[in-house]
């Protein structure tokens, strides 16, 4: 019989258990991130109606979603975000669960991209949102969660970047520009590509904008530094105009509500500048940047949108949230030497050497684990020395080393992996001791 | 313009917040378990190379699979169970990742199976095994590990059920009847189904066994009592044959060392009759079954491999592990009244309703969650009454209730909302009295 070549297809990934540990504790502090604001997890099918899925995308999504006829005849596809499949869910669960809703879903998205440029096709996208209220409040607590997460992750050195699409929506009142709105966007998006005279050249080619309303409008996307001189500059550019106005107030108020929460002024940038996407978010606009990886882009965004539901019910539904891209999360902690590889998730290691002990030895084993401490017993009496290098290449931190000359002495050999440091202590019927020296030199090592 | 009905498809399963922290929970525990052990994370993509995952399963799974073309012309499949995956994996990463490996999975598998037998076209499986040892002893840790995850969980009367395959393979050897190994074993997994004289009847037509061979087989898969009086009994059976005298031994070993490990024998059972499938298990298999519902079949499954992975390497790579199903297990804890139900992860609520005070509002959230407290703020200064209806439904367990007047005072109300008991205390810089006061009645209502 010929053997089937074992590979994954190209964009997918196996995640070996150093990675995957990794990956898993990430996870776990942003679900606990979310959850210590009153986020509760929901989830929805990786499968759902094609129709379903192509409501809201755009050319680009429907292109790359992964799409098929079912058993049943059913047009299907995998999702490829986790906003669509909400704006579904909201949809229809609504009613029951009331509102203001607060979910956090963590989930697998499939999109058959390009590979070329390094992506995946199948990635983990960690998604919050407040959905129902339009209240401030509740952008202010998104500007939260983020700080909060990114701390938690191990970020000292972050930036989120601010913006409210009120105030370039109130300016374009102002200008009487609204009805050019989506190519006015377009050609501000490509600032940082093109620069400030292609785009002033794009504004008023393809937007129809007269140059003293190009001046304005990049008077008020290139306004820059201290967050109280960028207000000043933006109140004088929207002044009358009560869209524009507001927008400037709630950017006033996030700032000074975060700095009130005990948010450093440093993790959080008025950057006037953010559009994110052309007609989704309608309020403020959230990105986050790394100080020393800024060139990866954002690692979590987010904003406020109307209506977030349009396509599925005709009630209406205002939120706000974000998303965490776990995937470029991890490549930039990779990149930063910020993760050490381990390939196990017990401290302690126990050799099995004396064959005839293995009742003993499991005995031990349980007791530890009721002790709250991971151990693994290795599986084969094989010699001491392969079993030690196994525990090494696994990265087990401690070894309890218990020999026939040990049992009969009612001891055991409590070894520091990592210095070699080795002492000897009573195994009595509950390891007390031994159960005891653990934990100090686990602590000892996490400091 | 029309809107898009939204609906899940058939056999699919949206989780609402107050079931997801349940499945997020049981994971959780799941996780922890296996960790204990010294079991480490590994996935695998969802979308596999067509070939791989049709290599080893059978008619059935071939015609339930999600499969289609994508974007590249690949034909693609989704994957319908973690051990195809886990066997591709194994063979293209067990050279770098050395042996024994010890590996857990908890991961969603996709079937398109008829849902009118109340099937789930979407399910998560968590498997565990260990990969590249011939060793006893981690088929005593695979029975240890199911047992401490079934406690883990929360249940008390439950029942391992242990064979080993050796035993019948023995017994067919010393009958010269293992040629007809398959149609023996089709008939004997029937025996629950239709009874001793039926599967007697069937042993003899398509089996081929005279009545003397059917009489030890069934003394044999019949055999039922205390362990010692049926190890006896199947001793006596295979005696003089070298594999079923093996497979005796190492159940015996199985039973008295996990008694060893501090297991209560009521938790593991001998059942000769479970087969388990008829030719991927060579050594021992488990089941689990619930004492209270045991209608509802095995929880927990699995058994010992002779070569996981022949269809994608030369190397022969044996092992052990079990799979628990989740959604049959949740499924239980329903019906059994184990669930109680949440929709938030955060035990604190603090109603917003003083719209001046959010500052104050948010510094005294950020306190109380850096002293670990989980704490919603309401987003909207709605009326006292409405807010603490919205906690109520949510399952908040206190809230913390500041008003102007309160503010004034430097005060604060603790309220348990299960019983309506409220306390004062003052609210200083650090909030210590308030957060002590928290943590003593959440620990008070734990208990």
């Amino acid at each position: 019989m010929s053997l089937i070549p074992p590979r994954t297809l190209r964009g997918f990934r196996d995640f070996l258990p150093d990675t995957m540990l990794v990956r898993e504790r990430i996870m776990d502090v942003t679900r606990d991130v979310y959850r210590s604001y009153g986020f509760a997890p929901m989830d929805t099918p990786a499968l759902e109606y094609e129709e379903i899925l192509l409501g809201k995308g755009g050319a680009e999504t429907d292109k790359q979603m992964y799409r098929f006829e079912d058993h049943g005849g059913r047009r299907v596809g995998m999702r490829f975000d986790l906003t669509v499949p909400l704006a579904r869910f909201a949809a229809q669960h609504i009613q029951q669960l009331g509102t203001p809703l607060k979910r956090y879903q963590i989930a697998t998205v499939w999109r058959g991209e390009n590979t070329q440029r390094g992506r995946y096709r199948e990635f983990v996208q960690c998604d919050f949102d407040t959905i129902g209220t339009q209240s401030l409040a509740a952008d202010i607590e998104t500007a939260l969660v983020i700080h909060d997460l990114m701390r938690a992750i191990g970020f000292d050195d972050f930036e989120i970047r601010v913006n409210n699409r009120r105030v370039l929506a109130g300016l374009l009142e102002r200008l009487e520009l609204t009805q050019q709105a989506t190519e006015v966007l377009r050609a501000i998006d490509k600032l940082p590509k093109l620069g400030h005279d292609q785009v002033a050249q794009q504004l008023q080619a393809s937007g129809g904008a007269s140059a003293a309303q190009v001046a304005d409008l990049l008077r008020l996307t290139e306004a820059s530094g201290h967050a109280e001189s960028v207000l000043a500059e933006v109140t004088d550019l929207v002044r009358g105009n009560e869209t524009g106005e507001r927008g400037v107030a709630e950017l006033r108020e996030l700032l000074a509500a975060t700095t009130a929460a005990g948010v450093d002024a440093a993790h959080i940038q008025l950057d006037v500048a953010i559009a994110r996407g052309l007609d989704y978010y309608t309020g403020m606009v959230f990105e986050t940047f790394l100080g020393r990886l800024p060139e990866i882009g954002s690692v979590c965004s987010g904003g406020r949108y109307d209506n977030l539901a349009e396509l599925y019910t005709s009630q209406q539904l205002p939120g706000v949230g974000a998303s965490l891209g776990l995937d470029r999360l991890l490549a930039a902690m990779q990149e930063l030497g910020m993760l050490r590889p381990i390939a196990t998730p017990a401290p302690v290691f126990i050799p099995f050497f004396d064959a005839d002990r293995l009742h003993e030895y499991l005995k031990l084993a349980a007791r530890l684990r009721m002790g709250g401490i991971g151990v693994e017993l290795f599986a084969e009496p094989k010699k001491l020395g392969q079993q030690l290098k196994y525990a090494d290449r696994r990265g087990h931190r401690l070894a309890v080393i218990v020999g026939s000359k040990e049992f009969t002495a009612g001891t055991c050999q409590l070894k520091d992996l990592a210095s070699g440091q080795t002492q000897e202590l009573p195994l009595d019927a509950d390891a007390a001791p031994l159960i005891g020296a653990i934990h100090d030199l686990l602590l000892g090592q996490a400091k």
